[in-house]
């Protein structure tokens, strides 16, 4: 079996945004898709590791692009492994049209965790460290890696919303996909009309729940570019707790 | 080719809730997509009719299931055309898994529009009223048709939310299945592990777009039954406008 996994996917009509280009969440759930795919079929995917109470969780993803699939059109996420240590692993992504052109890259870290305890898990414990062989090395993805999100003093909080029944997958709670949307709903489609989504990066820190209210504090922190501290508060406490940062970067669109 | 349109989908890790089942919205989008290749297929689909100034609008939909597909789930949605008027056009659904078992059925009400003046056009001034050769009439459908939903003057608002850019599709206004998962996301996760939804209504009244603020008037009419009456207020305005109807049957988890 080839070390990468190659998935096609379609731009669905109504996945697609005003300009009839595909969302940024739903080529992040196809991305999801398709390392789910790819780990399943060489023996380390979710179903498999629910099994052993073990899940992969993921903890940072950055998205880049140069252009998004249009409405219908079909495109190839291509994923690989690029490193896997024993309590972190790296995917990365490669999105293109059935011609090969390049829409754009993604880079992933997962950690495993213990389903029981919550806790981390070694990685090598699987299959004694099989993961190992399926690293590709030769395979360019040529985006920056994430970033520690550094934030100042300066982010204001800008939108205040509640965890809906929607918003929570099997693993009870908020799935990775619905904080990439939440987040770029902080713009408007006006904004979107003059302003092309870049790159996109997103670091998990902690799991909300439904009933937690969501607190959006967003910081501009160059031109076009902006860092949003996701932050929980519960019910009960009313104790502000990090969720998420993640950090958008637009281009004027040409 | 056959009258009855037969697609495959897979019930996606991530489009399932906090039970491994699919999310009713996703569902409806998965009947949507259909509808979409079953007339694109037959020569009256949304491309086509694009490039004439035309386009399909989904009128009203209800949603009767027994179970729903759980995660990983491949599952068939079937789809024709039951009944072709002037200015109406009625498509059923049946959703089975790949054993043949049904999960539910879908019945849907669509108008054409000419997109400039978006005003009713007449469905038979298409090909020559070609799709009346594409209706069938022996395939069940063994759920009740839309009903009128009635309301009293008991309806509380029980939520006011934004429009935001995710919300809105190509069509510039908000998307059909947002809808649908924005009347479910009234319930909470703690109705949903009591109660299972039985059966699901959304007329589409009128459209609304982003700045638009929803408001979401509840009226319980039965037991385990409520009607939303979803109104829009515009930002100029302050005025409201009814935008749909949604009516919700549930029942008692076994």
């Amino acid at each position: 079996m080839d070390k990468i996994g190659t998935y096609e996917f379609m731009a669905e009509p109504f996945h697609c945004d005003f300009s009839g280009r595909l969302f940024l969440g739903h080529l992040g759930n196809q991305m999801l898709n398709a390392a789910d795919f790819h780990s399943t079929d060489r023996g380390f995917g979710m179903k498999y590791l629910m099994g052993i109470q073990r899940s992969w969780v993921l903890s940072r993803l950055a998205i880049e692009v140069e252009e998004m699939p249009s409405q219908y059109e079909h495109f190839t996420v291509e994923t690989w492994v690029e490193s896997a240590m024993r309590f972190f692993t790296s995917r990365n992504f490669c999105v293109s049209d059935s011609k090969g052109r390049i829409y754009g890259y993604g880079r992933s870290i997962w950690a495993m965790i213990d389903t029981e305890t919550r806790q981390p898990t070694d990685i090598y414990d699987i299959d004694d460290g099989a993961i190992k062989n399926w690293i590709v090395t030769d395979k360019l993805c040529p985006i920056e890696r994430s970033s520690r999100v550094r934030m100042g003093e300066g982010a204001e909080l800008v939108r205040t919303i509640d965890v809906n029944y929607n918003d929570i997958d099997i693993n009870g709670h908020v799935n990775s996909v619905k904080y990439i949307e939440h987040v770029l709903d902080l713009w408007d489609i006006a904004w979107y009309r003059e302003h092309r989504l870049k790159r996109f990066e997103i670091a998990y820190v902690a799991e909300a729940h439904q009933g937690d209210k969501l607190n959006f504090y967003r910081e501009q922190t160059a031109e076009n570019e902006c860092c949003i501290r996701l932050v929980k508060t519960e019910k009960s406490t009313n104790s502000e707790t990090e969720v998420c940062r993640s950090k958008v970067l637009f281009e004027v669109a040409s």
